[in-house]
């Protein structure tokens, strides 16, 4: 366990670049006075930044490299010019035990692609998923994966995720038999395609699991907070995730209308500026930044690529809280310890 | 077209029955007044209801019925319970010309199997799709199907989606060639799954269709008013609109909340009370309740089970708003006159 987290950033994945990476990792000191920086990417751009942050001096370095992935490259084009691209790099950083995570703001499908050939799954796991908390009215936030690395899934990896998803909320939200349920659209059990319903039959039957598989739930129960982890393939994922950032936000936009639309109306919002800032703190995208790929043998975080400085300062502090609660090596023993004999009776 | 548009309604359908059936139909008496009612049902249980809405009692029937299907029934045990339920008769009495519309707040599956087996597609259609307006930040709702009646689909069923709900949309939100695309994970060409690009290619090739193909959209955007129809997979579809539905009354609780958090923040909330008013209408799932099924030979429209009779009402809306638009020959004569051959040149 490492209180001096050493994160590795690709500084020119994101929509802006090392402005908003070298601007969030400045804030991020705050919370994680020790952390530890490694920039790769165009050393020009990267010093340049770095000036209007004068704090962040300290204990950070540069590795400078002309090659950037870019948004639109397939991952098979992104793996052939991963090796001195900045995102590749980073993650070759992680790989070599010079970083203790690689975050990138970059193409999803080519970081994965290219975190999945460097640090190779773990055992017992066959894809990696993109997890993420979301928050809800309950206690706690949900654990949501894949959120949209894998396209297409079969029920085996649906029931990898469960078991990765509930490894991670027993670390990062500290139950010790997460409340486990699978994503579908309706909650009977003779709901849903056949890769759901092999799927849940799988996870009723491993009942040595570390975690409580409580069956199906719709996406309008997501943020109810009655279950820990939610597994789901990549492509329900990303539209369900998707449809609750888009909403929060159209939300968001139809209370500033409403609420500024008389004066009378204007002067309520104001008075309850209090209310009005908590709502905005937890309804930005910014503020649940940094999704985590869960069944690698090494640490990598996605932040959005639209993200400002707020917005990688949340996702650098996920990489931080996984680096110091060792999340890699914790999920590979839990996996190791105990379900393993359960997944493969279960998969039978 | 008709002004009086006669209404046939599965009193028994949904979470409460005729209680919310028959108060939702007086309600939408104000919008409606040439309004018909034939409530099928516990006649009893009906004739009770009807007691307490003394100015429903004119221009309505009710046709007895002992056999209701259940939320739990498989789509085939409900087509072999059809012919003696609230459910059957009430689409039985639109395929025999005596209703314009039936209603039901019953079990999907059951609906769109009975519905689909009694009226049939309409030519050039394979499957029906439910279809929903949802609320935007534009000037117009937006056309989405399918939201759940068909789990599994292929290429050739998204297209003819694409194709009923720019007819709706023309309809409905009187736009002459509706901006119309596929959910996706991207909106980049290379995103997503393969049937989704095959689909996809089939529309860009069809430029006779009366419809602007625009591509790819992504959950997050739906609510933006760029596009007038959304067309996807029933599966996904179901995801997108519970994740959206689930969320915005996430966000409502949260504002409430966050604006009685405090008695500063409590008096603002009370001075803004027209702007609350307008946000809970807005959010308020009952306000844009009322699916309809397209691609039938006859109306059915599904209101959501667990609606309240406000919700009801703006259901009952949707019928007769349809049927007095006399949807149902307006999609056929559209599919008739212009795509069919563009449809099948795209589908090569």
């Amino acid at each position: 366990m490492t209180q001096s987290p050493r994160i590795a950033i690709d500084a020119m994945g994101g929509d802006v670049g090392p402005e908003v990476m070298v601007a969030g990792a400045a804030l991020s000191r705050a919370a994680f006075p020790e952390i530890r920086f490694t920039f790769f990417g165009d050393e020009a751009r990267i010093r340049s930044e770095l000036s209007k942050h004068k704090a962040l001096a300290r204990n950070v370095e540069i590795i400078h490299s002309d090659e950037v992935i870019s948004g639109e490259a397939k991952p098979s084009q992104a793996l052939r010019r991963s090796k001195d691209s900045s995102m590749g790099l980073a993650i070759a950083a992680v790989k070599a035990g010079e970083a203790d995570a690689a975050l990138s703001g970059g193409n999803t499908g080519a970081l994965m692609a290219i975190a999945k050939v460097a640090l190779r799954t773990m055992e017992g796991i066959d894809r990696p998923a993109l997890s993420a908390l979301m928050p809800t009215l309950g206690d706690n936030d949900v654990v949501m994966l894949d959120l949209g690395a894998n396209t297409e899934c079969d029920a085996e990896n649906l029931v990898q995720f469960a078991v990765m998803g509930a490894a991670y909320a027993r670390v990062v939200l500290d139950i010790e038999r997460p409340r486990t349920a699978l994503l579908n659209i309706g909650s009977e059990d003779e709901k849903g395609t056949g890769m759901l319903k092999d799927a849940a039959a799988r996870l009723r039957a491993a009942d040595t699991l570390p975690l409580d598989f409580t069956g199906f739930i719709e996406a309008d129960r997501l943020s109810r907070g009655h279950v820990d982890v939610v597994a789901t393939d990549g492509f329900s994922g990303n539209i369900a995730i998707k449809a609750v950032e888009g909403t929060a936000r159209f939300v968001a936009d139809l209370i500033r209308q409403a609420f500024t639309s008389s004066l009378r109306s204007k002067a309520g919002f104001m008075l309850s500026r209090p209310a009005a800032k908590l709502l905005k703190n937890t309804l930005d995208p910014n503020f649940h930044n940094g999704g985590v790929f869960l069944g690698l043998n090494g640490l990598v975080v996605k932040s959005h690529g639209g993200a400002d400085a707020n917005g990688v300062r949340n996702a650098i502090g996920v990489a931080a809280k996984m680096a110091i609660a060792d999340i890699t090596r914790k999920i590979a023993s839990d996996l190791e310890n105990f379900p393993k004999q359960a997944i493969e009776d279960a998969a039978e």
